[in-house]
């Protein structure tokens, strides 16, 4: 069983549902009459006026949105573990044109107010030295933990008063808001965030997720930038069919909850072995060598994070039989 | 009915079905069992060693391709009525870093070789002038016209002796092909293409186009540079599936012989109008403002391309009842 | 003698002297003595509050502007023969980003604004088509042609409904308000200029011109982007010394009006000729091929503009024996 | 006295009138007499066939050398206190198109090869993380230490091994060379490097700096890359001057000598309180709030380089009473 990434996990039914219902002859681009519902969709579930786009990968919304953001002669501070650092291929440079990130540290990939404070008071107000334009951080983390609104809130604060715009990496938002119990709005734009990107695929969606604009007057800018970059599908209808698919009736909240609820199936096993709190849908245990040869000649699949560490993967389809299957396994090493 | 444009037509019926068959948990990214294939059934259809690479536009494999021809400080041949000219938003600008698109005319958006020569003959060979890398055309071009094998061969042999990297832009290159009833590899390896973009999603896919490296050492770079731009797909299989399902049984080609049967059903009705020969699926008539007017009136949609004209462009699935009603009311004018 | 260009020609002896006076231990950069006094003394120039840079080439100057007024994914207005266009290497695509330039005909290189109209009226209000951000005109124009304040004015105008920025290319802008005997003011921010190159090194200087915001809420950003390009020299003083010493006593009108009086001297030889009015120290002149190898036997040094057609340009120390040879060589023809 | 910087000191007299004997008419750009020195020059320099081009800046050496040298969709090993890194306001990732430079800890500002090595072997192999294509140090550090032949040549073999392109940063090459009483070719090219910037504005000069390429075949573009950064200065005559004038009689070497020696005279005073050895023309000493106070009272001039820390540099022309003043009132802390 698959415990990778939740990342090439299956299609919700009901987004297929929603594909192949898309499938008449429409507007193209995104007039079409989905694409149209976004707008409105986004803004309802946020309870704001937002401006929403659809993409096809998460690295693209987060570098419109971070191209929306910073100046090609600025910089973005970020966790040295954020996905924007290392795993988008330079995407962030090649989308702002050269701006710089401005690596921070952190337990668990978690930005601290302070940490990022430090480091904007160690840059020179001068022009040569990059000074910073932006914040990103990402919730839930890349090792699965979640910021609380509170700290959000602490984080959108010090970005206001150091004139930095606020980006969040919402990859795995949904896992975040179900970890949290909070409100969508507190962990977002009431705390001060600008733009975010909203994960679908990683939790039941094909190949659609969305870029979100708390400051709508970025919208043309972004708009064009999408264009420009190559990420204007013709038959848009068919991803704006997923999103809303995803919407309705909170299937994103309940395709996380499911997600969250194996990776605590599976912590639960091995309490004792984790390397970060189980917050959302992802696993990090320590383990050795033999343990890990174990496990994969059961037919788990994982991923090696490193020396004695190896990191599992929940899903929206993470259940039953092989969830319990790794569960007992991960209990008995 | 719409005749707008082919982007925003359906989806074939195979495609659907081999996107729902796709819908298995398998490895991520482009390294899933199908997305293995591409280079196989590509190479095969061509007759030699290719690379291909899925993306979701015309957009980004004619620009990713273009970065890998022309570094940032060269410039690109093409028609100034070439899709990258003017429809995609300076996307060549973006994805090469900067690098310039030198305009030449043509009739019918054809790029003729004496034209090309003469365009390069005129820029001085020094550093203060921005010296030609590529050249890019387009088959079938932007009016409907087809580049014979020989025609490219001719381009080919220039872009050679003047030492450009030669890049076609395939949106339509089934109705080429069609049309001109000549071999793939004719109009293009063997002609001295080098890159090229192979559209699927104007001619029955829903959102996977194909770029083709004919220089093979050019994929590592393309493929971080695909990821670098957004564009890897965590599920890429469901692009894969797209592709596979109109490759087999050449429905590619069944679909492009539909659109262009249908466009020479709607010429064959006003041949004494057309601006253009109609050679693959595009149509530009002359009209009077009243003409115009009365076409919208029966329901038809179309493209308004200027003073006393107007563009059909007919699909895989133009025929039937739709098509006739057309062919008389344009018969009528 | 020379008159291929009037940028090689010798440094006024002013010049060189305040380089030399300028030979003292400061702070770098631009925090000198005499850089701290660019503000200031063009302020006083244009009689309005404006913000100076210097660097070192037209180019840096034009295109650092250029970054500042024109996003990346938008369109710069200019003549096909601009020099950003023809013989900057593509910097304005370098500086911007990727920013288009949309190419306007006109006689002598100069535009006129229903040219201008005309093409910003063809482009489609679409994400697809780049719109246009900027327009940008060069006074004196590569031909050597001059806009009046009312033309500027009008441009400026026109830009202004446009929500275009307005920027001038001035490496000759002392030619050309000698030329027209009008205000700077007028010819500039009166006008609605927002940004300028002000040439000095074809006019006397040896390697400092300079870059002048009438916008001056842009100067933070340009002198970021100064430094970004490896453009904010350590010794600066020895740049804003020879700028200085170019204003002082009106030295810059000076030399423009011995450049342009000797360019009127050849033009009075052989009126007949002129391919252009010859308005400021350019002289574009018909002539055979035999004629050509008659003047440059004679040791006269010129530029072959193309087929019968050879361009003579003046500078500040065209005068005496060598000028009044050629004006008789010319003559003779 | 001024020790702030060796960026801002006075200019070498002979360079002063080697930039007086340019002043003459000649081909523009780099066409000129003296610019079509610099090859055989540097060449002969460095015992092996070079190509030398003159920019302004160092940013502007460094930066245009790590264009040719790292595609934008790759990355730099540098030291995380490397010049390029902390105070070229992002130039790298401006010249290269958004590569990213990949961070080294280590004393001084020195790279080992050790921690280079692991840097790379933590990068997966894959498309989504940059892989690194050059390796930059700077000789004499940003701390004023000295790599020795042999170091520059155990990391040079490493770059061959990881098929990395090696670059130095010489803006204190002179102060490298006289140092470690080691040959020129030893430190560069002999041990593996591709190019390099050669400082001279610190040692001397007014405004020229060079960039050397070993890799001829970099030089093409190299040139155009110049031009389209608006590096190629039309009166280019007066920087080749001063280079040459640096080259003649080995004064650049003489003036990097005085600038260490008056050093080592600093360094000796307050032996006990060196951060740093002092190998070059830079010295960081610990001292308290009240002693900083008490030598700014003094006269002096130094850099605050945080808490408890202060920077002096020597130059050229750092001698006589000013030096002896200081180095007693150091000695008196």
């Amino acid at each position: 069983m698959r415990f990778f990434s939740d990342n090439a996990a299956k299609v919700h039914p009901k987004v297929m549902e929603a594909i192949a219902a898309a499938d008449r002859v429409d507007t193209a681009y995104d007039g079409d009459a989905l694409s149209r519902q976004l707008d409105g969709a986004f803004s309802e579930l946020f309870g704001t006026e937002v401006r929403a786009f659809w993409v096809t990968t998460g690295t693209a919304a987060n570098c419109l949105a971070l191209a929306g953001l910073c100046p090609p002669y600025r910089g973005i501070l970020c966790h040295k573990d954020a996905h924007i650092e290392v795993d988008e291929a330079g995407a962030p440079g090649f989308f702002t044109g050269g701006a710089k990130l401005i690596l921070l540290d952190g337990d668990g990939a978690k930005v601290a107010v302070e940490t990022a404070a430090a480091a904007c008071d160690l840059i020179r107000k001068d022009v040569h030295q990059v000074q910073p334009a932006a914040l990103s951080i990402t919730n839930a983390t890349e090792y699965g933990l979640v910021y609380r609104a509170a700290e959000v809130a602490t984080l959108g604060e010090f970005a206001r008063e150091r004139g930095l715009a606020f980006h969040v990496d919402g990859a795995r938002i949904a896992n975040a808001v179900v970890s949290s119990g909070e409100a969508l709005a507190d962990l977002t734009w009431r705390a001060g965030v600008d733009a975010m990107s909203f994960g679908f695929v990683k939790n039941g969606g094909m190949n659609a997720e969305a870029l979100i604009l708390f400051r709508t007057e970025l919208a043309d800018e972004i708009a064009v930038r999408r264009k420009r970059a190559g990420h204007l599908l013709s038959k848009g209808r068919f991803l704006a069919a997923q999103i809303l698919a995803m919407l309705d009736g909170d299937l994103w909240l309940d395709n996380a909850r499911a997600a969250n609820a194996a990776a605590h199936t599976l912590a639960s096993a091995v309490p004792q072995r984790l390397v970060h709190p189980v917050e959302a849908n992802e696993l990090f245990i320590r383990v050795s060598a033999v343990e890990v040869e174990a496990l994969r000649s059961q037919g788990f699949d994982f991923y090696d994070w490193g020396p004695g560490e190896i990191r599992f993967v929940t899903s929206w389809d993470s259940q039953g039989e092989g969830l319990e299957r790794l569960a007992a396994a991960l209990a008995a090493l």
